[in-house]
């Protein structure tokens, strides 16, 4: 594999990754009033409008990251309607 | 442009517009107690390698996403940082 598409991949793990540790606090936390409804709304839409594009153009890596992505950002938004 | 090329850059498009309402919210409110520093801080390193690999790929939808995207969420970190 060379750099570039390491590079590549290392961004993607790392954007994908990051919505981790918000889950983690949310969850322990259960405080979501300085979270962004429309923001979680609009990410949890734009990650599967992603999923959907790596089914159809049969791309592993985009369809892996955006399956965790919509994973991640679904359980914010779910936590974020609940606690308000 | 096909109907996969429209549906990826609209997916592109939403995940980084998806940090305005974040970024508008936060302004206002001066409150970022909720928000995770490991995920602005992750977001912003994730986001800035993709710039870095879309210009090395020279790909202008991946250089403008993430010119934005880093933009964005640097500005989330800032204030994180700065009210705590």
């Amino acid at each position: 594999m060379d750099f570039i598409t390491i590079l590549g991949l290392t961004a993607a793990t790392i954007t994908t990754a990051s919505f981790l540790p918000q889950v983690i606090k949310t969850l322990k936390t259960r405080q979501t009033k300085d979270l962004s409804l429309g923001m979680y709304l609009a990410m949890v839409v734009g990650f599967s409008l992603w999923l959907i594009y790596g089914l159809l153009v049969k791309d592993i890596p985009i369809i892996s990251a955006n399956a965790i992505g919509t994973t991640l950002a679904l359980i914010i938004l779910v936590l974020k309607i609940k606690h308000g």
